[in-house]
């Protein structure tokens, strides 16, 4: 492991940032819809007339024993729909609805299991948040807290890289992430920092008590004022050159480790 | 843990695909050209006239004393070189170079660490590729393995999203991947494929030995012909409703828990 070195860092290929909050979302491509399907919580189907296509047949079957309103329309409808490649099929989902941090926090002492909760504070890469989302799903996070200022507008996009977990697992807009940092440590909740700012590393540290991971933006990482109030900082060992990983990976590296503690 | 699962699938926002192979690639963008000046295979700097920036005057400072050539240009060329937000300054990186799978293994039996090696079979998102490139640098791996058919050109955007880790790891193209898991199984080096297909999990497998990780394809995971032919078949344990990872965190989660197991 090297001396110092940042966690992650942002390398778009394009600067995909949040574009304007929709009130409805939409998703394209056969294995996205296909995935969002299971969500249950789409609201309509745009297919390609004439389809031939074997997996979108299925899929349409699919909707229409979930009583999804199937609508077969011309590829030009499509085309003005999205601009990315559909494949054939769009799907228009149902709005997210958002959760309070003391709704999620009292839900997560009820259950019999170590709480778990994610902070982003200012990820603004949408595949990276989407990426993010999917993986805290997997490895059983109680709840996602985003912050209200500077807060990423959930879109279609996001639901798409998300793999639909962005229905699956509560969302909490909080106006500044010291305070859910505060209310959660009211709570017998400890805040570990996935930062590049301490000699400690990841493994050496007990996961299975009450947690909060943070993590910062994939450009500046978490503010120094932020990092102040967490109870733990922890890195994840660089052991080649290269000083940062991808944030999203970063994420999946701490949250299996938290997994791989509390259940193996 | 659910039953059946798919340990990641594609969910591209665009269809970001790799381009044709350039003898040269352009990396944009204030921290990804800082990187990659770190890593000493820049050919050329492109600079904003009248740039006031100061973290492009510290990256020019950086780059003269590295003797790489700098040319200040109008923003209009810039805007030619590339489609991305370039933030003023753009640089060209030297192509990369491809080392045999021969030596690459020889090279990792005469070091006195377990070798490591990745096996990516179609990996086709540019995104995930560079995000599984930097992260194979960050643990360690010795080589990463991708087939000649099919295989993935490399192109400006791998350095970039790689973060220029493309060009500290040395990368194998080989004509068929079973060869290379015969070549790699004939040195001693076991195959481990992360796939969805088994009922063991990642964390109750011995990973201290020599080891080859293998990832399939976005879409379609490894092929059944290829997984037969591997020593172990390992997945994530998924605690959610969502059946699948993305193939950049998968990995992470795969090689980190490889690091945690060798070296604490």
């Amino acid at each position: 492991m090297k001396g110092g070195f940042t966690l992650y860092k942002y390398y778009p290929i394009f600067d995909i940032k949040f574009t304007a909050m929709k009130s409805d979302s939409l998703i394209f491509g056969i294995y996205p819809v296909e995935e969002a399907l299971q969500t249950s919580n789409l609201d309509k189907l745009f297919v390609q007339n004439g389809n031939t296509n074997e997996k979108i047949n299925r899929i349409v079957k699919n909707a229409e024993q979930k009583n999804i309103t199937i609508q077969f329309v011309p590829i030009e409808k499509l085309n003005r729909l999205v601009k990315g490649n559909h494949q054939g099929i769009i799907a228009q989902s149902a709005p997210i609805s958002f959760t309070s941090i003391e709704k999620v926090v009292a839900d997560a002492l009820k259950s019999n299991k170590a709480p778990l909760f994610l902070i982003l504070d200012q990820i603004s890469d949408v595949r990276n948040f989407g990426a993010i989302v999917r993986t805290a799903e997997c490895t059983g996070v109680n709840a996602i807290i985003i912050p209200k200022s500077g807060a990423a507008p959930i879109t279609g996009d996001t639901v798409k890289t998300s793999a639909g977990a962005i229905y699956k697992i509560p969302i909490c807009k909080v106006d500044h992430i010291k305070d859910a940092i505060f209310y959660l440590q009211s709570s017998e909740i400890k805040i570990i920092a996935a930062t590049e700012k301490t000699d400690t590393n990841l493994y050496t540290i007990d996961l299975k008590q009450p947690l909060a991971v943070i993590l910062g933006s994939e450009g500046k990482g978490i503010s120094n004022s932020v990092l102040n109030l967490t109870d733990y900082k922890a890195a994840l060992p660089l052991l080649g050159e290269i000083n940062s990983l991808n944030v999203s990976v970063a994420c999946g590296a701490f949250l299996y480790e938290i997994v791989r503690q509390r259940h193996h």
